[in-house]
């Protein structure tokens, strides 16, 4: 069912509550793909009902980012959560979230501010505000759905570890599941942004998982100094590659990692054909 | 029931909530006083369970103020409470609520951080931080007791105001309810600092709500200019009182008013003893 309304939302919810149903939550910007039809798969197995949210959230887009041009296929991705057994699509418009009219600033709106040390690196170093954005959606739905269960993509590691920090440090009464990256069997990571690659970006993007597949295999092999991790992956880079971080840190508080262990999250950000790309891998193999 | 663990509070929660009772939760410094004795009796009135925290929150008092001699009188707090029918009341140490060891800081912890308009005034011109820590903290207590309904006390009224916003722009799935200012029979405000006046403080303390009882009746008077209604109030201050500020303002928004209405409400910050006192009265003389 496609909802527009909190209220309406609310009412759904309220229903539920009283019948002891559980809830889970997917928030997404639509765009669907196999990785967010993957979250919802898990969010049916584990919840009595589902939550599917479509929203382009405006206050996590940079001024010179890609807000506008964002790929919206409200159609399809209500086709898609329906057909893995979703029961609300809720795909509010930017006046429902934020109030009609409303400017949306941090001299209006009460945000939900993630801790510096977790979002000055990263994507968050050039994406400067992006993560105040994320947590502040990402909280109101909580609060819109009273979700039990909240399913994140672990492709956006930084994203998730961020709110596995508010969840905490604001005790909300939720418990986050990260899903395993979705790729294509060529090994590129699904995204919403693969959209705007050709055939040959596409090709080019598979530099990422490429990268951090041999980091994984020459840390399999017993190397963890990470300087020389770096040099080996650096050597896949070509001209049409833009590098914007190869980064190497602890999978749970972001730390700077001195040494590559099994904590380590290997984190890639790569532009192709001007578009930004992120990859990550866990050093050891295990979900985070 | 006194309780210290937030997961003792959660077990009792997620067994009220089985059992489909409604919540309340009334969030105190302690120091409990008649005016937060009329917020819990408020509370028990209209809710099946309620819980009074006690918390003297270290992240929303400056380095200069008073939060090493805040009054605290847990014992006396706890009997006051039980015998108007709290259930728990929950008084966490600072490692319970924000970890043990945790450095206290926008650097290492999540923040809920109010709209700028809504702060750069009154008293969080003075207090700067002040509302983060507030909203923060309130937002942990809400998750935490996943209440129904919130009572707070009109006295802080840019707290009450402030909170509502966050209420609003989080779509927190709470009711807020606003008290009345509770006074001594002279008209004073009740409030936890007025244990560090002595009995001539106490006596030059009344010229906050004197000034504030002349401004209403000159409005119920007929006069709505400012202007005029400041300077019959600053008649009353002598030495001994520090003004902070005297301010009109719209009781939903915080904006300033140009001409005094209806929706006005007064506010009024003075030092007296060195003691920071605060009151406010709304021209309508109704609730908000």
């Amino acid at each position: 069912m496609l909802v527009h309304k909190i209220e309406e939302v609310g009412a759904n919810v309220k229903e539920w509550k009283k019948q002891g149903f559980t809830i889970g939550i997917v928030p997404t910007m639509g765009a669907l793909h196999a990785g967010h039809a993957s979250l919802i798969k898990k969010a049916v197995e584990k919840c009595d009902k589902v939550i599917v949210s479509v929203f382009v959230n405006p206050i996590q887009f940079g001024p010179s980012e890609d807000f506008d041009k964002y790929p919206r296929t409200l159609e399809a991705d209500v086709e898609l959560a329906e057909s893995i057994g979703a029961d609300i699509i809720f795909a509010p418009s930017a006046d429902e979230m934020y109030g009609e009219g409303q400017r949306l600033s941090n001299d209006t709106l009460t945000y939900v501010v993630p801790p510096f040390f977790f979002v000055n690196k990263l994507c968050g170093k050039s994406r400067v505000g992006h993560f105040d954005g994320v947590c502040t959606v990402v909280m109101k739905l909580f609060n819109i759905t009273q979700a039990d269960y909240g399913f994140f993509g672990q492709k956006d590691a930084q994203q998730l570890i961020i709110i596995r920090k508010m969840v905490k440090d604001l005790n909300v009464p939720i418990e986050l599941i990260g899903c395993p990256i979705v790729r294509e069997e060529n090994g590129l990571a699904l995204s919403s942004r693969n959209k705007y690659l050709d055939e040959k970006g596409r090709e080019d993007a598979l530099v990422l998982s490429k990268i951090l597949n041999n980091i994984k295999s020459c840390y399999d092999k017993g190397i963890n100094n990470i300087d020389a991790l770096k040099e080996t992956a650096f050597s896949f880079l070509k001209d049409v590659h833009e590098l914007e971080y190869l980064e190497f840190v602890d999978k749970d508080n972001l730390e700077e990692k001195e040494v590559a262990d099994d904590n380590t999250l290997v984190l890639i950000a790569c532009r192709v054909q001007g578009v930004r790309l992120i990859d990550n891998i866990l050093l050891n193999n295990i979900n985070f």
